[in-house]
């Protein structure tokens, strides 16, 4: 199972709704469970920096099936696996990336959000995940 | 003057709607005038490979302000370019990138499509370039 | 629906009798149906740049849903697309890819092969491929 | 001297026999002595981020000759090598990554594996590698 166009297009504009309510303009991405490219919008006035980073964290989610920022307690100082974020053409350890859960309980793809700090982020990734939740 | 989120997501559903129409899954890009992604969709069982595709005709047109098939006329064979089409990554000198073109009749970004045979690529990337037309 | 491990044991082992038939050592892939690696065998004595030709014959098997030498129609001197096989990181447009197909019909990974002649390699992919054949 | 075939599928499966009684699914890699690619499998489940990660972690144990988080010792905070593990593509220096040792005693390839913990890792890495031990 992977996650549908309908679906990712439910999904970005659950994010939008929520960067809209913030007032930070952000980057949004889905991909699927195989971290390829489903739907992607970067709203009006969002950094351009910010479409890699995006990227980054949902495929950070969508390749270790976690939020993004959990690759963090590995490879933070101190942590068992320094230098894990180098793997896979650079991750992104920080939140903004969660996976999509599919009505089965499977993950089905990912979303990864950036624009705004680390929290915004968060939130509008939590609030983009949640339109999947019947 | 580039692209509005608002204009970006128009390009898209038009692009969308004709691709239906052919009953051809497509992949769907809209870059701004700087070439950097604004908006994507995959359809559902769209090819997994003309994600990049999609991205290399969109970018050869917004790099170079034309149709995605006019970078072939200066590097195919014979012609004053050889090699032209190895620079900036990759391009994509053949059909189904288009400038997106403003009212002031600038462009303002520019939209690739990949998923089916070139004509019907084209035929899409045309629709979806038409959504700006008033 | 992609591969299992033991239908991806079966494909590489009856790759490797068929090669072993033939008298040369090859290289074998199976990617899942996201294209990302499965299992790899390389034989005894198979040429060390073909464990990159394996891969990217797999690879454009996978993501376009066809045999690797299909491309070929699409970006030959005179074909609609030229430089295709620039694209997603550079493709093999000649034989010895091959889609893998489950029990339902659908794609659930692909199988490439590199070591002999471009014949004998899609021999061996398609002896590879036939061991998910009930 | 370098890894057979024989003998590395004999390393990947007591790596995966390891794997099932530790319940992990992991991914483990045999690459040969010029660290070029030998054999990998990726069970069923395990995690996609973790492909590369076991190459990285075969492939620092290969280019050095030692425990993939030896490395560590070289470039961590305060040690006289900093940005080591940028070298060679992006290092692993942390455990999950072994050379291979022959009857002779001497390197005839690494094995890398990845997949769960650091200490789950290592434990399948080393059972894999205790294969080429008479």
């Amino acid at each position: 199972m992977t996650i549908t166009t309908d679906q990712a297009k439910a999904v970005i504009e659950a994010g939008e709704t929520k960067a809209v309510a913030l007032g930070v303009p952000m980057n949004i991405v889905v991909l699927d469970a195989g971290a390829h490219l489903k739907a992607f919008l970067r709203m009006d006035r969002a950094l351009l920096g910010s479409i890699d980073v995006a990227q980054r964290k949902a495929r950070t989610s969508a390749l270790f099936r976690a939020p993004s920022e959990a690759i963090w307690d590995y490879c933070k100082p101190g942590a068992p696996a320094p230098g894990l974020e180098l793997s896979n053409g650079g991750l992104a350890p920080f939140g903004g990336g969660l996976p999509l859960i599919g009505r089965e309980g499977a993950m089905i793809g990912a979303v990864g959000v950036s624009g705004g700090s680390v929290g915004q982020d968060l939130e509008v990734a939590r609030a983009a995940a949640a339109a999947l939740i019947p």
